[in-house]
């Protein structure tokens, strides 16, 4: 019996998924921090010392405490003795009492004992381990504190946060050369058609090239994900069960393109059920294109069904794949989703028959003042159209009209637009 | 003969280095769309044929000759021949000729002889292939013409272009498996220092960890090239000349970190000068920090010798290595930089001392109205100002302050920022 489709707002398919799946993140692994570019930690990461780890000197000069000086002035110069001399990188052993002083210069640590620095040039040297100071030294003066960059047991990053170049140095400046990260979560993709192949030099007649493969591949890639083709499933549902149960046993999610509309060969919902329970749980999205896509879970899994027309299989991608990717990730700001506002150039006009958003791609380039997005109108298997955008709006359903010069907000999908487009 | 510094400005720069250097990409190199992602095109992609390759149906109905249909009404039906059927996929055999038509489904390839659909329920079948037409049918009704989506010997994507996920896709469609892209610019880097350890565990009197080495090593990643890490050459003009003769024979370009500032050990240049000529053609930049950076050619290939101090080395990286690699990788829009404008959220005030700019980093968060900039001022060794920071504006010499809500250009660089910090 053929399953009946039943549309669901993005919001709506959102609330079904989460109450059908538990989500959880991958796995971690710990690896060397030159590896870890572009990671999300799994951890997070705890200063285990001060930076820096003494009170250091910012001047050449005599480290002392700054009330011995309090009295000091032309006509009641003080005497201090020169007891020790340190330069950067030496630990000071020897602790300086009342009356004595340590030279140090710019970058010295400060033994104990000391609380400020005097600069060479306002001492005067009376003899050999002898100075004479006729001013009062601020305390702290020329003294830059122990902790006073990165302090003892702060967390300076967090479980969740994605390994930027700059943080690298840091755990490396702290020592740390092992981080626990989250493995990047793994995408099997199947894609579903009798007529499909993978053989671009294939000539019989009513075959396909199944050129969306590679689009999913670099989506899944841009999103954070690693992906594995499980290669083309004929229109049959042991052959599509087949490679469901292969992806659920190799893979941190599913998707399967094609197959997913109403017509008399789409079998890819009943072959999801076939797999495990609770099956599919979405089938029909009040957005076009994309309203084929579905979501299903699977032995706790998650699978993503996706349509075979290029716009469609886009938009399904950003609805269900994205978000999915990102959670699993372990991103701690995996809900974020990339949206500028942009200027649309040319009006659009939708159509108001069935309570669905509308999605127009658009090309998005920054201008003098802000964003400015050019539409592109045609057929959701156009390729012409998805080379010449980078983004695209969501239009509301109520909405027929967007104006020329109206502000629109346009999606940014991983993968899918370069930055020399929005800087 | 220690030389001496000469600074200029990032401009005056740019120019010498251009005159020293004849900028050429990497090699090519030829590769499935599969691994094709993010790379750089290093030919023009054409269109080898149509899509679709033949007129198709847009409808379910009968294929004709618009112009048979003129005097139809339903006082004067006009009768065709159904003499041929065709479903999506099927390559047309049979030329229709006057008085003929053939029945074709949505997505069929349509036959010579035929430049119009009339859809099946403005017909009426008379008999088995006879139907009746009682109305006009307009010239290319229900059609979507050949190369319409896709025209043949159309210049899809420029060399130069980076390769998107639809763009793969697009290749695929027009069967073309293999394309050229420039190799990814290989970078080695060298870290000049006594005082350097790349033990993390090294407890050793004076020794510093060489933690740069792993933001250099994603910055490099970040910006499109493949880092080669030479190691640590201690302050001796022969070690550095043999680690620089390394780099020059393996990588496109070779960066030095530390030994470039005036103190007594710093021997970098005399060792870059050993290597061949011209060697170091700028010393000093006119911009803090990163002001004794200096760009060097040897044997044609650029060396750039970065400061030792974090912020430094990124603003030295920024000015001297991110454009190189641009240049070197192909990119058609390498000279793009990628700045935003953003309002300061706090008093900047510099000093007017020396013909400088000032660099300050920032943090960058979107908000309603724009992009808010958190100014963060620090020592130039400061890691965790880095940490909190994601991007930093350049301040021109002749302006001593920043007012609070005042607009300025952030500047971004790849492998230094997450996008969730800026959409």
């Amino acid at each position: 019996m053929r399953r009946r489709f039943s549309y669901v707002t993005a919001e709506e398919a959102k609330e079904k998924i989460a109450n059908a799946l538990s989500f959880h993140v991958v796995a971690s692994e710990t690896i060397p921090i030159d590896d870890a570019f572009n990671r999300v930690l799994a951890e997070n990461i705890v200063s285990p010392f001060n930076i820096p780890p003494h009170d250091i000197s910012h001047f050449d000069g005599y480290a002392l405490k700054a009330v011995e000086t309090t009295d000091a002035s032309v006509q009641n110069p003080v005497y201090f003795t020169v007891v020790d001399r340190l330069y950067p990188g030496q630990t000071p052993t020897r602790e300086i009492r009342s009356g004595e002083v340590c030279y140090v210069t710019t970058g010295s640590f400060l033994p104990t004992g000391v609380d400020s620095i005097i600069a060479v040039e306002a001492t005067k040297t009376v003899n050999n381990d002898q100075i004479e100071v006729r001013s009062k030294v601020s305390l702290h003066e020329h003294l830059i504190p122990k902790g006073s960059d990165v302090e003892k047991d702060q967390i300076l990053f967090k479980k969740g946060h994605k390994l930027r170049a700059q943080d690298l140095t840091m755990c490396a400046a702290l020592r740390i050369g092992n981080i626990t990260v989250f493995k990047k979560p793994v995408a099997a993709f199947i894609c579903v058609g009798d007529e499909l192949t993978d053989d671009l030099d294939a000539v019989a007649e009513g075959t396909v090239v199944n050129s969306l493969r590679y689009a999913v591949s670099a989506l899944i890639r841009g999103s954070g994900g690693e992906p594995i083709y499980l290669g083309i499933a004929s229109d049959d549902v042991a052959a599509i069960k087949e490679k469901i149960d292969e992806g659920v046993s190799q893979a941190d999610l599913v998707l399967l393109t094609g197959g997913s509309s109403k017509g008399t060969k789409d079998v890819t919902s009943e072959a999801i059920d076939a797999v495990g329970k609770p099956g599919v749980i979405v089938h029909g999205l009040k957005r076009k294109p994309g309203r084929v896509s579905g979501f299903a879970v699977v032995h706790g899994k998650p699978v993503v069904l996706l349509p075979g027309l290029c716009h469609s299989l886009v938009v399904g991608f950003y609805t269900f794949v994205l978000p999915l990717i990102q959670v699993l990730s372990g991103l701690s700001d995996a809900e974020k989703r990339w949206v500028l506002r942009a200027k649309i150039t040319q009006q659009l006009s939708f159509r108001r028959f069935i309570p669905f958003e509308q999605v127009t791609f658009v090309h998005v380039t920054k201008t003098q003042r802000g964003y400015r997005a050019d539409p592109f109108v045609g057929d959701s298997s156009s390729f012409s159209v998805l080379a010449r955008a980078n983004a695209f709006i969501i239009n509301p359903p109520q909405k027929t009209t967007v104006k020329t010069g109206e502000e629109v907000e346009a999606h940014l999908l991983p993968g899918f637009f370069t930055l020399n487009d929005l800087f």
